[in-house]
């Protein structure tokens, strides 16, 4: 039991990997209920991500834009990616941010952590914020990865949501995040 | 094409299922990238949700806590739900509500759409605002859901959140809509 509300925990019984692809580890396993019933759970297993709040100057932020194909369409998102395995989480973010944006930057600060699937993912989305911005190379995402690079400004990005222009959760989490620390003191 | 950035656009070419679960329809598709070359995607085929900010007396709110097999711990999230197959959104997040929580609504305002988890499937949660609340029954959740029911103030929201209570990304995301339109004109 890992938390305090015993009463509505479930206690895993047998654990099965249904399908292990390139990318998605599929579960399904028999837990417990906190009845003492049995029943059973579908979950991705996932290694977990970073979300990278990056500021240029005038509080204006580097959003990428990418075809995510589940939805068959692009989506406006604050650059993101996934962990390694046994990758330093900040590691991870600055990678991820020159991979997809060519910038590198000189503070790093870690905000807070989000789940963005809790019903059938474990996957945790750790939250960085980055300061002192300089372009270093040109962007190199993976040989699959196609994106745009872009800038808005916090209050853009706001009117962008509202909008339903951005409609990404990690991003609109992010920025509610974003709206708290920027200008906030280093 | 189904938007206006087609040099970032992927095609599929074939879609296979490659789990079929009671609760997740895992697909492999074989696609075209935007240079020509093929790659596999893995995703989930998800179908969609709905949050609900449910707005008791003085900025009140109404939420949940629930175990969350994936991460093996529980949240505290706002009301939410899937949507049943036909079903209508607005009668989604009605049955959701009560289902949850035994409360009714009078009042009820669709805010956006969020899409939680861009990577890996393609669900989308629809994001309602219910006002004129009263408690009807108990709560009747499914009879594999074990919840508590308790309410925060929008100020409590949002400080959990930067405490790390709430880690939820459909409910920080709620939330960042929740601060904008709470006390607005209904």
């Amino acid at each position: 039991m890992d938390d305090n509300y015993p009463h509505l925990a479930e206690q895993e019984l047998e654990s099965i990997q249904v399908f292990g692809g390139k990318l998605l580890d599929v579960r399904r396993d028999r837990v417990r209920l906190p009845d003492g019933r049995e029943c059973l759970r579908e979950y991705i297993r996932h290694q977990g991500a970073v979300v990278v709040i990056a500021e240029l100057d005038e509080q204006r932020l580097l959003f990428v834009r990418q075809y995510r194909y589940p939805l068959r369409r692009s989506f406006l998102e604050l650059p993101a990616g996934k962990i390694d395995p046994g990758e330093d989480i900040l590691a991870t973010a600055r990678r991820e941010l020159i991979e997809e944006t060519g910038y590198h930057a000189a503070e790093w600060r870690h905000l807070g952590v989000m789940h963005p699937c809790v019903g059938y993912s474990d996957e945790r989305i750790e939250i960085y914020l980055a300061h002192g911005l300089h372009r270093e190379t040109d962007p190199t995402p993976d040989s699959n990865e196609f994106l745009d690079v872009l800038s808005l400004s916090l209050h853009e990005a706001v009117a962008a949501v509202q909008a339903g222009t951005i409609t990404d959760a990690k991003t609109i989490a992010a920025l509610f995040w974003a709206e708290r620390v920027i200008q906030a003191n280093w």
